[in-house]
């Protein structure tokens, strides 16, 4: 009879569980927990699933992020979690919805506690922030990556991507290129400051998203640049789009062809009808935000006014 | 923008959709359409989230599987895409719950149509399986690798792992050591037989889990190997166990030690009170399920009945 001593219940330092749960448990657990009853969790972490009774429609998405592709190996681990998750979120921001919970997945090669404890304050960090607990998740050796996924409530109104309609005025809440600009400053001097932050720890829209909500017609966030980002709008709202490039704001117009392509600002693309334009923007001032007018939708093409040349968007395969 | 487009109205041709869309669009769009109805699902790909409609409570989790350490980069795509469900399904059985959708996280290194069209049909075949639609997700390039969103609706009772009882009578679904034979027979011969079929198309408990969820008082699924599972299910519950490793099945004795350690076989390990097994006995028997009881829960710790001498589990981390 062989005894499994080190199992013994209750005190942590009774239990030698394998390290794996230790990690888990030690760098993983109770982050959010305080807002888990506010947001209908009913369990968190612990067991096979996390348990969610919200009573309204669910918004859900998967973002996943892959060192040396989305991130740098190199960046601080509090960047990665905080922006892996951000991204994540941002998908919830552009359906106008309010994040609810998030699971996360980690993937990495090796356990480094300094990394932990730095990737385990991103988390928390942007947990506080979105007042959002982490509900469940994994964690697996391999190539270093996370997948996030989130869940959120939308608001009354839910913003698609495919309602915006011909005359509709196309906006955007914010200039383009921050991240470009963010990770060009970060390579040069591996400093968090006010250039890099953007790209360190973007920010997800998600108070702009609800703002909108009730008045946009249509919106999208944009992480893989606004060609990219519009012409899904466009192909799922069925109806073109005349873009204006020197309308869009740019983070720096040294670098504005750059910070047109490069993607990574999670700014929300948006269309409003005209009818409402003033309304909407009167909306956004009062809570400080801005709103530019970059377009207009007709047509059955997306044509674009533009004296950069040919734009050319993220794409991971192309 | 992370959730897949349909990219519905006007030709690919006027718009320039950059190859990572045309992807998803040929690959991975259109996969248990069928079910979305049924299942509650408003929305689903071709927008930043998909929309949920669940009356009531919802049951998450993620898992993710990394080639070279949850499978083999050489197997099947068609493998790789079935099993990387059925792992996270597996979760939702441990729960006595109903599968409703999944999201899915694709990381490969780089496009190849052939390998593409037989993930397609690995999910093809796990979503008619289970009538089970897929809801969205990312493809992102990198190292090879799946994490899998899983959502489903709970039983009335939900089974929990942290409610044995001493003298709760410890219950398997099946045999242990298919998923350690199945690998050794897939690297011997590289094909798909009897002996392989549980390792490249593990088969996921659902409907054991619902079978048990009224009558069990807790359950996990063995992912890990039974000691580091039933370990976790120990410590939850806050009780001891007594496992006689003598009555666990295995699906060969000549291999008896390394069917018991090497996990991958997805069976539940559930506990009944000792008043309720004959009736879930009987239950199982109705629906030709077997069911093995191999311990008794008491005490304040996990004790083993043993021959085969140490016994060690998965960890990714030790």
């Amino acid at each position: 009879m062989a005894e499994w001593a080190q199992l013994a219940y209750l005190k942590d330092t009774q239990v030698n569980i394998s390290s794996e749960f230790s990690i888990i448990k030690k760098y993983l657990s109770g982050i959010g927990t305080s807002y888990l009853n506010t947001n209908g969790i009913n369990l968190a972490g612990g067991d096979d699933c996390a348990v969610i009774a919200v009573n309204s429609k669910l918004l859900i998405s998967t973002d996943t992020s892959v060192a040396g592709v989305h991130f740098l190996k190199s960046m601080p681990a509090e960047s990665i979690a905080y922006r892996s998750v951000a991204t994540a979120l941002s998908d919830i921001a552009a359906m106008g919805g309010n994040p609810v919970a998030f699971n996360l997945s980690l993937v990495m090669p090796k356990f480094n506690p300094d990394w932990m404890k730095a990737f385990r304050k991103g988390l928390q960090k942007i947990s506080k922030e979105f007042k959002l607990p982490l509900i469940g998740g994994d964690l697996v050796k391999g190539p270093l990556q996370i997948s996030v996924t989130v869940l959120g409530k939308p608001e009354k109104k839910i913003l698609l991507r495919s309602n915006a309609q011909p005359e509709d005025i196309l906006c955007l809440s914010g200039a383009l290129g921050s991240g470009y600009i963010g990770l060009k400053e970060y390579k040069r001097s591996g400093e968090l400051n006010n250039k890099t932050k953007p790209y360190l720890f973007p920010s997800a829209q998600i108070d702009y998203g609800r703002i909108i909500a009730s008045i946009a017609s249509s919106a999208i966030d944009i992480s893989d640049g606004i060609i990219q980002d519009l012409s899904h709008l466009v192909l799922s709202s069925g109806v073109g789009c005349h873009l204006d490039l020197e309308q869009v704001p740019v983070a720096d117009k040294k670098y504005s062809k750059q910070c047109l392509e490069f993607g990574d600002d999670y700014q929300l693309l948006f269309t409003v009808p005209p009818k409402k334009l003033l309304a909407l923007q009167a909306k956004l001032n009062s809570y400080k935000k801005k709103c530019h007018t970059i377009g207009v939708m007709g047509g059955k093409k997306l044509t674009l006014s533009n004296n950069k040349g040919s734009i050319k968007n993220w794409d991971h395969f192309q």
